[in-house]
């Protein structure tokens, strides 16, 4: 039998000249950074479900990918050629790592029973074919949205019983990727949220889910799974409300339910936009908190009110990204994975590749960038001389708590003018930000 | 000297056939809701900042206001004919409560002290209109974001030196409200934020204002003063982004700073919509998480982008979010403060009466509807039959811990069917709500 | 065999005291209102894709609403399943249109002369339903957007083949809509539009639009077509940018291609919100611009950025639209259609009439809001008191032309005094209005 | 005297290694780009009004900068040393142009007659000073929405005496543009639109506009004044909805008044992205529809639902808008005027010229990248391929009418096959495109 993607070669690294379409640019695995391995910085994963599992469908139209596994055969046995297509293409392209939830990779059964054996027949399949590319597994997950027993929520479910269907599937997927050796595990919580609050105990759900997510990470560590446990915010869509909005929103959950020495973010581009944020935003956000954990890299469109999921492709906006991620000392075990699918009308099979190549040469490029914003060093410089007054000794007995309300107002009037303020300088910054670029 | 408002006779009660436009159609104060008046539940407050100190002034535009205390003598004198003006309004209105900013009352002054003195000799002239005419204060502020210093932030500011004129403002405003009697003191932070990345130190700025709000909750308490602290959240305007994005985002920063039983929120219907949620939503999630405080009604408008601070207008939608209040428990020591403005080409006086007088009887009618949709106890009892299993047994157990991720997957397993969802009957929902609003 | 809605009797007006959820308790079809039945100023048409068609499937997970005709038979014999469906739920419900795409009714076949065929079949079908009902159709339509040979547009595709394919259907969508009785015929370009301009020739889409629109305008003529052709503008999605953005700028293109004078447009709520304007924003600048043909009755989510296609569930907000339809002079051979669809959740039979009849019931309330403006003068008094300088003589001399620039420039340094504004009175206006509402 | 920017010395290319932030590293004027010096591409001009009158204020704070020709000295001594410092600043930076309003360069008199003499002979040292320095007038334009007058529109003001008001202004400001040589006018439209309906005749307010353009149009050819007259859209903002929404409406009115071949638009970035396009949208359709004319090159935030008129500072996205310029053809008289401000924090002289020369660099590496784009032609080609099927007879014979409906449905009967859709390669040209970036 023939491969899907036989007609494609291996991704290599040719250089920025280069005019083969399906050639890197920048993306050279072993470019030293900072330090360290390009590759090692980037950790990119491809994803299973934009490449392997959607159809083009969209809400106004059917199917529009032909691909083979789509149709022809038993669930199982296109699972599997799924899984052939999925590892050829993570190989030829040349990504370290994958990421899938349950039902990507194997068929909902008709009973609870048949789904487990038929997602464990595969994570087998899947081990093999880990085994025989050297492809690792970022995270795993399962998906508690697209099924309508989960229309209301998961674990945000009015009825218990949906609660326990969603802990079997965690359950699973959980210890499919202790045994896959996946370095994270993550929680989207598509449902986990409301259409109107005319039908919804708001205050109830918030302490399902955190009941939810304490169960979690008690398991995780029963059965000693190492990786880190992911909340992926995202504000709305398919719900009206999502209760993991945004980073914020979720550091206040997992202190609520004292979970926040425990779990992190996934923090997704689109997601950050979507939720009135800059994705950067995010990503500082969650460093100052000590929660941020890995990256969805795509991009949203501006213009559009929904989740677009494209490729990263503005270097200037992925560096600010990427800086603050190296700003924040890094993802630990997190990476960065490609939550971004080729639009509907890339139709052919060389465009799954086209998208990737294009957004890791996006973020090789921006990681470049970072490196000069660091190694120059003018801009943490200028955010220093910015601050130096609270690096000194008053502020600092400010920000110790070492002074009362009333002992600084006195201050004040003792001294009793006025302070000028002084240039923010966005502008200088901004140029300067652009020559690293160029 | 006549009055400002000599024309405008005192607003009265005169039922839903009035063809008076400056009297209520709704708005009965006496009138029993629930078993309280309805002025005790509304608790209504005027604000001074839109209606006796902004002059019409917008971003493409100049004053297009001409009231008599906007020029023609000495700061100070036009504070005082300023104050005549604001309670003869408020009086003349039938408001219980207002609200006010130091520097609403009071002119800054050429030094920290004249500023000081300024406000502290008209707090005293406040002190005596209220006496004069029984209206109270709901809650004080200092405006920490419209002088020039705050530019770059009050207590997120660069420079130490500006947190402490923070500091003196708060002190200041505090000791006024206190002096004053008012029942809470509110904390805006539109300045509490930033306008780029590349300038700002994100988690030393949260930690700045953690230590602010530590301070000001230390000095309320070594002052004895008896009122609520709320911060008003906002996601952005004026800052590009600002900390206290909305309620979950300043329940977390609440927590993470050891305040969560010490601040409460003040909830904007404006504010809400802006950060991507219903006002309906934000006063759910503040009951849910016990920090309810006060409100500023008011309206946004949905195709704008930015704070249109109209008056509420719309009874449905006001009905939904006092139900919510209603549900929650009510509002405590706070209110219903109208931070709502008259258009810019509003400018004849009486239009700051029609103003308040829609909103008012908006408000008063959206109560009646709140009313009978707690009197009637459907919408309740659809609630309670959709979350009946998580009332029992069985899924008290799961809420309170005693089960684990495990025992719910197998017995998943042992049951061996699934689980089939059941209507949300969001329609069915909404029919009902509208037969209460008809 | 059974009806699908056999449990459900014909919903009856019951008056506003009914605790009847399967009554009208406003739609009382022949009350007059100004002078005309109730239903002949509604004209209510329910649709056939959101009830019929849809499954429930959203971008995020799969079908909810398990329906007898969405599997176990033929393609054929579930197509006329559904049509016994629909005209049972049309006949219960009370509405006296139906409006429908091609695609809805009948199945696409395997070639283009098999769907032709399938098509007319289903039509023959549909006449014998409407014969024996006595439901009408309000408008026919092409489905152009959701074959994948649509993905990258219908008439605006860059294959002149796909234009023609797009013909065939039009052809024979006006056909069957004639042959139906149909009062009007609607093209919605759901893909006419673009995703990235990086491979479009936006000049030349517009050209094939253009020219599309005249061969539909000229076979109308061709075979005695009586009703109105419509556009049904939407900004985007499914398209990044869809052509017909808004009624401006279908109005705009109308004139290029000309054909101002025989198409007219269908203005959905939705859609109108996801352009940035209010639904009554649309209405009226189609009645200023003489090109208001029909509504799509539903409603977005303020806070979401996609079309959200709910019922009409705000009575002031239903009124607003409704007085501008009005005072445009009413809708002609157009109605009221609800494109709107309940919730995902909401699986129930009865759901869709609850849907409609809350819809029904607030777009009757609207009517009466709407007779009482105008009934009681007041607000369009105001409107002329406020415009009166224009309706004198000096003013009308300008509009129409008989003074140039420069004389009405030197009338003003003649008399050399500025010009004092005066208050727009918009809250007074607001007051007065929502006096209607109550 | 001093001069205001004595100590900056004039902006010189210094190329891009060049540790100097004043000067240019891109914008290198005399650089042949496409066979035009860059200087003549790009046309830069400079605004009076973000930087010698805007005083930093915004609506939640006051004025931040201070210059000297903001107090001190009788309105016409000020504007006379703001002329100094207007000038010295586009000298030194090196513009060819710049851009103003009546308004900004001369005060309003307590007259008609005192305003127009104040304005007549600013406009006279303007003169002087353009024949001193050689800076040129890119476009000149009246400021009708800042004043109280004007707050309910100029033109479409519901008081005729109103309209006269912004007659007087055009009608000088036109004559004023002529005088000094100005190669467009401008009109913006700013409360050209309205705040609510209710008290709104909008078709008749469509009718003044229309009518005004038009005495514009017959005084620019009394007077023989050979410039441009350019209409700026914008969605809103003064107004709720303002009636130049976007290039599309514009073109609507335009032709709906007779004025398309007389006006063009000139379209800033910001504007197009508050109407929900991109900037490159905006410059297609004006292309396409023949009304290109100038653009307003700044860029908005794509979080703030507000015009912030930043520097453009991102490459890729410029480059996109200038590729678009260059495809229609250039922009003729227009040019490229930065409409945009330092931040309300950057209050240090330099600052202005570190906003422009960021900016000025941003457009000048753009316009590169548009070169290789365009000497490339591979995007082109790419383009062509995907429209061949129109460029063919077949295709001609269809856009030019010589095919009916009917027929081209029979045809695809007679074909009786489907049409395969084929890929529409997005991610292909975006990689593309970001090769001509790198």
């Amino acid at each position: 039998m023939t491969s899907y993607f036989q007609h494609i070669p291996p991704i290599r690294f040719e250089g920025a000249d280069s005019d083969n379409e399906l050639s890197f640019k920048h993306y050279d695995k072993d470019r030293l950074v900072l330090g360290k391995r390009m590759e090692d910085h980037l950790r990119f994963a491809a994803c299973y479900w934009h490449n392997f599992v959607w159809t083009g469908l969209d809400p106004f139209g059917g199917a529009t990918f032909e691909r083979p596994w789509f149709q022809g055969g038993s669930p199982m046995e296109l699972a599997k050629l799924k899984a052939d297509a999925a590892f050829e293409f993570f190989s030829k392209l040349g990504v370290p790592y994958y990421c899938f939830h349950d039902r990507d990779v194997a068929p909902e059964g008709a009973t609870p029973r048949e789904s487990q054996d038929n997602f464990r027949r595969i994570v087998d399949v899947l081990a093999e074919k880990q085994q025989a590319t050297g492809v690792k597994l970022l995270w795993g997950t399962a998906n508690l949205f697209s099924h309508r027993r989960f229309m209301s929520g998961a674990a945000s479910n009015p009825d218990p019983e949906i609660f326990k269907m969603a802990a079997l599937q965690v359950r699973d997927a959980m210890d499919a990727t202790k045994q896959l050796g996946g370095e994270n595990y993550v929680l989207w919580g598509g449902r986990e949220g409301y259409e109107t609050l005319l039908n919804t105990r708001l205050g109830q759900e918030l302490d399902q889910l955190g009941r939810f997510l304490n169960l979690v990470v008690e398991y995780k560590h029963k059965i000693g799974f190492k990786g880190t446990i992911l909340i992926e915010p995202k504000p709305r869509e398919p719900s009206k409300h999502q209760y993991d909005f945004d980073t914020a929103t979720v550091y206040g959950f997992l202190v609520r339910y004292g979970l926040e020495k425990e779990v992190k973010v996934n923090i997704e581009a689109n997601h950050a936009t979507l939720s009135g944020h800059s994705f950067e935003h995010e990503i500082a956000t969650a460093g100052a908190l000590g929660i941020l954990g890995s990256l969805d890299m795509n991009r949203g469109d501006p213009q559009l009110g929904w989740d677009t999921d494209q490729f990263p492709n503005n270097v200037p906006e992925t560096a600010m990204a990427l800086y603050h991620v190296l700003q924040a000392g890094g993802l630990g075990s997190g990476g960065l994975n490609f939550d971004a699918k080729v639009r509907r009308q890339s139709i052919d099979a060389a465009d799954l590749f086209h998208g990737h190549i294009g957004g890791m040469d996006v973020c090789a490029q921006a990681l470049l960038v970072a490196e000069k914003m660091i190694n120059d060093g003018r801009l943490q410089a200028a955010v220093d001389q910015r601050y130096a007054g609270w690096d000194s000794e008053p502020g600092q007995a400010i920000l110790q708590g070492r002074r009362s309300l009333a002992e600084l107002a006195d201050e004040v009037l003792e001294r009793n003018t006025d302070i000028a303020p002084v240039s923010g300088r966005q502008e200088v910054l901004e140029n300067l930000f652009n020559r690293f670029c160029a």
